[in-house]
């Protein structure tokens, strides 16, 4: 397939579908501005010293806080860090990215059920769903869609993100560091900058759309096909980009999740939870 | 402040932001379609019944899937429903919610662990990270930003849609409905449609920045103060816009997370996400 770096210059939906998909993948729509800032998303890793313009976050706050958010509770905050020593002792915390040192803006994204509690105290009225699993669900959820607002608005711009997960290596200390008050859980990180000229990401393949998309009921045996193929595009993907894997798709992704030993700490989430005041009923 | 019908005609960056706060809050940047289409969010709960376009689902998933995934795992996917017999029952399992039904286009959005257990199986490879938490936690986050994409690309081409938390009233139930194998958790649904004419929503406001944005470490007094400065702003939207509410934000917010009566059957999800086959170590 094309690469992107050959269609940069004329974009047109059915050739990011095929980037996309890393086959031909044609549909019958016209690209717009806002599909084509979604279609082409990759993650940037290396950013420059280029200063943002004034407000940035203040914008991307607001395309944060247009999404959806349940019963409009609005679960969620986040705390935006651009001191380069506390970026430094977050990417220590964070798996030691560069690029969370390296980003002139660093984004830590919060489910965050202390507003609602705060508020239940000072009106002494109760708030005990707080306690539960579906609040912190909420939370979570409600701060993933406003983050990727911000992410597609970042793009629009012509800056580019990359989603942190490492922020939930050691939640707690992430929570000391920002001074959370409890109830309130780091759920992921986001870098946004400037990408470094010359180190051109480009957009990744995804599984095909038979692996994720089921009509009516799920389809196991159409989804499992699917993943085979999408191991031998990505084959050809790691190919020509050069990049060297631990085997295909399947193997390294397995790798992955082999067991608690490779999941960077991630598997005391529970505990961690706990500790931050979370009951979890 | 200017309701959104009153500059529709003629919408600037600063006059969505106005509609966004229920204040002015200008920000120096131009307004670009994907912004525009970012800010310009509200939900609808009533459709026509004019049909989509062809493959529109097809273009929601491509945008879906051009979203961010934790380590590029994809553990989401997603079921489409056009049924009305399908929509109907998952309308009664989600709190008879009417635009469920009337919706052309019903999406329920999954935490999918169960590719990766299935790739596991035929390659004989240890797949026990996905018992864990955090594997669930990248499931739904990715399940939300996927789902984000598709809510932005269905309102870029003029469509519109509600996210619908009530699926996991009885998550148990729909993964019947929707035959889904073991590790799957239907994390909420969407409806997508024509909004019905002459039903204009409006742009709701949200809490200041001075609530969500901290600087740096959390500020939990400059929220506490955006937050007594929203109830207020809500309570001059309520006005305007003729609704009725109980009390007001804070008070029928608090009221909704009262306690596990509030909460329609979802304080059930952690023994319903056991059920599902969730460990959540």
């Amino acid at each position: 397939w094309n690469n992107y770096a050959m269609n940069k210059d004329k974009k047109t939906l059915n050739g990011l579908l095929q980037d996309r998909y890393g086959y031909s993948h044609p549909l019958p729509f016209n690209l717009n501005e806002t599909l084509e800032t979604l279609l082409n998303h990759y993650s940037v890793r290396s950013y420059s010293s280029k200063v943002l313009p004034k407000n940035t976050v203040e914008l991307l706050v607001a395309a944060a806080q247009s999404a959806s958010t349940s019963s409009n509770l609005q679960t969620w905050s986040l705390v935006s860090i651009e001191n380069f020593d506390r970026k430094n002792r977050l990417a220590s915390l964070a798996g030691n990215q560069e690029h969370i040192r390296s980003c002139p803006l660093f984004l830590v994204w919060l489910a965050d059920l202390s507003r609602l509690e705060l508020l239940g105290e000072k009106r002494n009225l109760p708030y005990e769903g707080l306690q539960y699993l579906e609040l912190l669900t909420v939370g979570m959820i409600d701060a993933a869609l406003a983050a990727q607002n911000a992410a597609i608005a970042a793009e629009s711009l012509g800056l580019n993100i990359v989603y942190i997960g490492g922020i939930r290596n050691n939640p707690e200390a992430v929570a000391t560091e920002l001074a959370l008050p409890p109830r309130i859980f780091p759920v992921f990180g986001m870098c946004v900058g400037y990408a470094e000229k010359n180190t051109g990401g480009s957009i990744k393949p995804r599984l095909p759309q038979a692996a994720v998309l089921h009509h009516e009921q799920y389809d196991q045996n159409a989804s499992s096909k699917a993943t085979d193929m999408y191991c031998k595009t990505m084959n050809q993907f790691y190919l020509q980009q050069n990049m060297k894997t631990n085997g295909d798709w399947g193997q390294h992704s397995l790798h992955r999740i082999r067991g608690p030993e490779s999941l960077s700490g991630r598997d005391k989430m529970m505990a961690s939870l706990k500790n931050l005041g979370f009951k979890l009923l």
